[in-house]
């Protein structure tokens, strides 16, 4: 019965989330969903790219946590629209939260759209939000092994994010091994490694996010389509 | 409908979650229940743990995982009775799962049985496991608003265990803050702040442990209960 009732859920889910496919493609706005364990640096990820970008770029933050809109105050600060979402308990963002926090969102055509989901490497994986890509964030903290152990995001995800490379030095871990593992699970998986301390990898992230603009704006505008 | 269908799962748990907490009560056994984020050191303090036990001590170990057995590899290597549970994509460990992994576990009476929950900060908080006690570890990776967004286990958990101690030196991380959030969404919380690496305040989670053992072979002794 318990399956039965998350196979409809995650159906209902699917159909808002299609709806907003079809909506953000028709503005031209790149939705990219950011995925982690708690902790693993998704906010300060957005608030150092946030600060990198010229004040009058089209982009916007939905930023979900269970409790507390800390997040939403700290990427504030930016000067782009930022919303919280509170989902009150749910382990996971949906597509009928994102729907609605829209209703709230000033959202320019052609924007870049953050959704910073809830920190769970588990849930999340299994919502689809409408968005064009899925990122994973692995911070260098939590060990190597994580993308066998979880694998549905590292499979779900286009790009991986291995964060706090700062921290190398002083834990035991090993990135060429977390990086098979992500490729074991995802053999197409790109990986970027950086860290918002010191600013190491940080380019390759904005030119990652360039790149995929390029790309959706040239895929929505192709005739074949 | 889901939450009718949520509230009849978790009704459905504690019901064998009951008959475990009196099965643990008859043979004396103390189960605890360690949940945390991926990464945050729940095996690499079971390996310390175990490790520094004498290898006479009655002490077992069930441990959770979405995909791998590689924690019931990591933890066997002591000579203790481990079992994994291999959950194959549910986010949690529940109630029944316990039930099926005790009849493959050799649980000599009086023991210390220890359950690493899967790598989740969420949806574990939820399923009552007939545990004595639920520990919540947070590493100093994670960052210190971790309790006030993720109440759920931090309410529900007696002790809060902050590991990698070591790292303090190079993340941003208030251990004060930390542990003033958690004094403010569970004040009679105990902390023990502590690192594997170094071993600093690793004695004070041994006599933890031993005190609540203690406490506990009391209370069911206790002719009043």
């Amino acid at each position: 019965m318990r399956e039965a009732v998350e196979k409809k859920v995650l159906g209902e889910n699917d159909r808002v989330a299609s709806a907003l496919r079809l909506r953000f493609r028709e503005r031209g706005i790149l939705c990219v969903n950011l995925i982690s364990s708690p902790g693993s640096g998704k906010t300060t990820l957005l608030e150092r790219t946030l600060a990198a970008l010229p004040r009058d770029s089209a982009v916007a933050v939905l930023t979900g946590d269970i409790q507390t809109d800390n997040d939403a105050q700290r990427l504030a600060r930016f000067g782009f629209p930022v919303r919280q979402i509170t989902t009150g308990g749910t382990c996971h963002l949906d597509a009928r939260m994102i729907e609605r926090a829209l209703d709230a969102l000033p959202l320019a055509e052609s924007s870049l759209l953050f959704v910073e989901n809830v920190g769970n490497l588990v849930c999340p994986a299994s919502y689809d939000l409408g968005e064009a890509e899925k990122i994973v964030l692995l911070s260098v903290a939590e060990g190597e092994d994580k993308p066998l152990k979880y694998p549905g995001i590292f499979h779900r995800a286009s790009l991986m994010v291995l964060t706090k490379t700062d921290l190398l030095p002083h834990v035991e871990f090993d990135a060429a091994a977390a990086k098979e593992n992500a490729r074991r699970i995802h053999p197409q998986i790109e990986i970027i490694e950086l860290s918002c301390r010191t600013g190491d990898g940080f380019d390759q992230w904005v030119a990652w996010l360039g790149a995929k603009g390029r790309q959706y704006r040239a895929e929505i505008a192709a005739p074949a389509r």
